[in-house]
């Protein structure tokens, strides 16, 4: 896509007016205080997954409305804590997927929370009833005419209630619970960062799910171009989708965080532009550090971006 | 796309075995009863389209489960019935629309009851509770693991129920319903055919939904693409996800038609492969006529298809 | 295509300068004088499209040159006039078409006359002597090296003799005589605003034929993308392309037109950048609306516009 | 394109059934004939190249209807005749281009006679009357509907001329023309080749213009694809279409030549598939050699066709 | 890609010839002799990768003509061996990567050596000698004209050495080594499996380098259209080419194996077509089981094979 | 590709910033002269090319280190010198070819030197030890982590030794030696007028190898396309990357180079963007004319820069 967006000279400067509903406090208050009078116990139960190396236990815990949401719990085995929790969140279409995908931090020494994705992944935990196959793409537009409504309402609720659970779990210390994700992981890794007081850290790669309008009209690529398309096909509802998707916007919750973050961004990257990662980036309310990957896509740093990670919460951590 | 299926002549033969399963039957009587145990009167509510020259009603029907589903109900201004009606089924991603976009048939001094598809179009009928926004993609394997919770149950149930509906309203001759569409809307009234004896006549273009596997295995198109990318996804399920879709596939449909039917064919179609087409076809249980067009893809006959549609109907007819 | 051209704030104030050359007015003139010499009474022929709604006639008028012209003239069976008459035209590439696929204005209570587009369509208006089969891309560039020459020197003449003729047809208001057209059609409406003084309104949908000279240089969509692939390859008369297309330019027509106009525009249209159409549009001479569909690319409005046009000419005509 | 086609074995024994008109040798005599009513004396003027080692000659000849069509003749300079002449024919959508390319055969010792395609390249050689603009597509389906009128019948007449005047040129022995070309030039070279008896050799490389309903059906590429996209539109005439393509098919003209020549084929090549070159190939009435390029697309031997063909010439002339 | 290449029924029993040079058996003999020649202790250097779970090493070990290979060695932390040992090659263009990215098989209690392929990946094994700069493509066709100086030649010496080393390391039990790998990394644990007597068990996933003539012939997707546009360019050297490559085609080296062998194949595998799969497999000379995926192209399993493996071999090694 | 890039007015102004390394002088200093130390007399071999109108010398002269480079030799048959002679320097891939192809300059009365591109073309100047086999792709980024070992220091150090050559070649008039060349030819072309000071003109067409860094980030064409896709890969070396290329930009050279120089560009070009070609020509050092290409890509003026180039040296040389 060679540099399609900003320069980077100006991607650091980059501050656009955002909407902001008056009332998106409150919205999101209510929603998370209604999820949280669901309150039950999570349900652990140990899995098998071939790797006497880590210690596996496929949880279920209450999300939205008190649905249940699955999650794999991933620790290293036999070792002690308290230790830190990273609680991982999922890219675009997919879910928690198997536990050998995750055994990055259980090797550096962490807990590992991965959270489904509700209408995502496998289908381990289904978005709306009689809806039980799972989408990998479209999700992006559910709702989208309502913010009560909208899909990323349940999802991002699910993703706090999943930090709640998280400190919780016996072997986690409360005060190290980490939120990390890449594309609409950053994204709800960075609503959660700015829904959630207790979140100790964020990692937050190339975030989707943030500037929705410049995101909609400067790239072709999907995700974003659903909701291009969708504005295309509902002509006469334009204003109708952004309303309900100033509710949600990366930017808004950016601007409430206060946790330490440390994003990435790739300058070539047409899925999550640029400029729609920096315009939140740029207000995020908290300590901050970008790392940049110049000549890459939305792969952003890929394999390189986890020893920057490792190394940036060793240091956090002590 | 050239010829890249069979050739013309091995079309004419086709015969392929599709899988059945031995509830079919029962399957569908069994969803069709429970629906029309919901039977309600049909909401009719005029409607000024700033076209004189018609007069249309804006329909909502019981359909599966009575869930309401839109219609618009557009016949000639002014003229006396009864009349034969022709009820209309939309293909894929769309909806009843608007009713300017439907005066051919008043035209031709038919009504026509344009029925809309749950969860497509312009959200004038939901498909599940708290989706209110219309897809235009990705419903081909909604609840596609289970034959209980298909998509397509919902969406041919209210098909059948459209036509029970037809029957009845003033003006409409009940022994000249005819059932008619392309692609997803021909997918629909080769089914209705199949199931809803008091059909007088079906108009079946280029139709989708049929032969699923040999679709799935030989074309990269959407929507049978949805199918491939989701058993690409969903490795471990496929046999799970054919298993469904032996009740919904209008081969089995087909067989168990009896009205004459005016059949449309595209021999480059990579959409609606002409294998798939000709495989219900060749087993279509009443009269049949294919229109064949050779050189076209899955626009099949465009405009050229309705006078063929005209002029036999009116021999049908008299 | 993202909005890759000027952001909606700059296209209300763009106004570039395009080249007029000093006997533009003196060519047209000439033009349209010569063809009017030619005078002679159309061919009105019934036709039965087997649709009982409305009256069918086969027109051949006398066009450029006097060349023969086809066209269909739809009128709402059995109703009486004088009623407003739509002149309509049509989209690159295709021609009058079918009568059924003409029913709206009948529905609407008015004439249509569907001009056919010479050398273009099905080939019912031969453009060259010898050229007998009809064309669906390549014209753009017919005879683009002489003005004289030029194939839009015969199609405007031609479109500007049905007007000509649709004010003379019984039944018809010579006082309600409206140009409309989408693309292509747009285009043509467009000049024909500007050359005939006769003209009630104007219905200007995503024109093409618009500023030229960007439209070459900022789109690689087709047709424009003729243009650009005729200079490329014609290296060495570039200057002389545009000097021929200086007395087609849509802004130079808009600049002249009088008659109330309504346009539509896309923001994404690749095909008929918006950048061209408000380059037109703010130099148009009449009263204007502009109804702008922001995400939306060629299709425009789609069927939205319909209803918008259907007011928008209530409302002018009462 | 991989090998799409036949494989290598099976291409080898292909001889499809082609339509041939019962009249064919009639129309061609016919229309020969009445071509060369029309001779008059070429005009030769000398044109200064700014290359001093070749003598440039730029040429207007009688082609069809007597209608002059442009060549160029390149020779070596300063060297004495009788020397061969090559006879040169144009891919699709040129023209004779400029004298500095064609420097092969001079420098070799032979003239050459580079031909226009009428309505082609820069203009040398206007079509019909009125359109001097050359095209670079769409001349495929001219006239297509009706034999007499179709593009082929013009530019094949052209160059059986174009054969007339080069034995009678001044310094060119006449028992030694050579008619060459690729693709479309390959497709005349081959017509020429079974229309005019003075030809003593051909090259002819990956011809176009070869079995065009095999064609028509296996290639999505251009030009070919004209064909199909014009028999997609015009959905009702396509057997008309191959009616008049069965007067201009190069396997027919392949039957009727008596000339060695030497053919090459490209096995991946998808403009001209392989199996219609064979097509005409193995019905070859001459001497005949195949060059096979195995991987390659239409591009064949590109520059290493033409040692080849020198040393084949060589032998053949001794 | 749908399912171009042959039907499942077909594969089953797909069993053709490929060439195999006389000398075949000699060529590697002689080839390895020579490398083995070069012994010398490997470097082993422990390597902090942030990852406490595991204890890293990075290796340099002795490969062709001695050649230094990097590769990584990642065992669990603290553990006991003896433990098995996977052998671990890479996909084409990758290399070993950073550590973090093998944590699999420590997970699973296994040590795996991760093998860098020269002259691919981040630079550790360069090629040749100035050429220090990774490839990640181009390298599939570097010296293929002539077998001593093919690139496979010496990436597999390279593999066997692997393979002679991980027996030798201090916790690794020799009597269970395994070599794996998918694609690029398939092929060479194919070839190893079949020079290296001392392989206990292979994973073999969707193998590239294995019937390159089909491959070159049935598709055009990378890396094997690098052999095809070289046999494009190379036109007169495309049995040299083909010469070389019968002593490094997979075909050749799976009937010589005689280890147990898991494979994996995606039936709409465009990369590494399955014709080309099982060409390997139905002459593989070991216990074999294919795992089919009958919906996915070169992806395979993706993240499903991993738990077939591991239960696999933990039925193997008991 | 539309006009992408600056607007023709900004071209005209456009002086960028480039890095020029501190020892760039010395840097080629040290070079060329190493390179020189290794003169050694070039073979000169008769080689039949079938074409009695030119005398052709297969030649081979000590390039970089000495190493063999390969080039053709072509002159007017039997006339007589001295003659200007061309150094033709070839495009990205490609090799000297076949004498064939290099009429046009002995046509015109020079004699042509057409330089190998060591690694490119059909093999006859293998560029590493161990690596015989032509190259298509890739060799943008060998050995581009290191000035001293980047691939253009040899290949650019070889057309210097071109230059060296022709001045001594018999029937040369040394004091007329030109560079010629497009894409990457024009790249080396210009490099060699800023490294050698006995050319007399340079014929610089579409010139590759100038402002990488622009180029990089603004097209995603190949073959700059390598260097992105390589920084990309190699997230962690970019800035490594581009300190080895401030060696070799075409910028550098053209600031240095003295000689009068025919530029052209392609205001459409993607491939090698207009931007970068006046980022080298506005900095020229010599008599400079460009010749503009206003819509066309990387063909530039294709045959009509022939004639061009013929009249501006005609001039040029009287």
């Amino acid at each position: 896509m060679a540099m399609f967006d900003l320069s980077p000279a100006d991607l650091l400067d980059y501050r656009p007016e955002v909407a902001e509903p008056a009332d998106f406090d409150a919205f999101w208050l209510r929603t998370l205080t209604a999820a949280r009078q669901h309150e039950s116990a999570a349900e652990l139960t140990p899995y098998d997954a071939l790797l006497p190396g880590v210690r596996v236990t496929d949880v279920r815990f209450s999300g939205y409305d008190g649905q249940p949401v699955a999650a794999w719990l991933v620790e290293p085995a036999g070792a002690e804590g308290p230790r830190p929790c990273v609680v991982q969140f999922i890219g675009y279409g997919g879910g928690r997927g198997r536990p050998h995908e995750w055994l990055l931090w259980p090797a550096a020494g962490y807990a590992v929370l991965v959270v489904d994705s509700r209408g995502q992944g496998d289908g381990d935990t289904p978005d709306l009833a009689g809806d039980t196959t799972p989408h990998h793409s479209g999700l992006m537009t559910r709702g989208v005419l309502d913010p009560e409504l909208y899909y990323y309402r349940r999802l991002f609720t699910d993703a706090v209630r999943a930090v709640d659970l998280a400190a919780t779990l016996p072997g986690v210390d409360p005060a190290r619970v980490v939120v990390a994700g890449a594309s609409q992981g950053g994204g709800i890794a960075q609503a959660v960062a700015g829904l959630h007081p207790g979140v100790a850290a964020a990692l937050i790669d190339v975030p989707f799910l943030t500037h929705f309008r410049r995101a909609s009209e400067i790239t072709d690529s999907y995700p974003y171009q659903e909701l291009s398309v969708f504005c295309a096909t509902n002509r006469d509802r334009v204003e109708q989708v952004f309303d309900t998707l100033s509710y949600f916007d990366g930017v808004n919750f950016a601007a409430r965080a206060t946790a330490p973050a440390l994003y990435s961004v790739g300058l070539m990257d047409d899925v999550c532009p640029p400029s729609t990662v920096y315009a939140a980036y740029n207000r995020y309310g908290g300590p901050k550090t970008m790392q940049v990957w110049s000549y890459n896509r939305h792969e952003g740093g890929g394999s390189f971006q986890s020893p920057v990670q490792l190394r940036w919460l060793r240091e956090l951590f002590g």
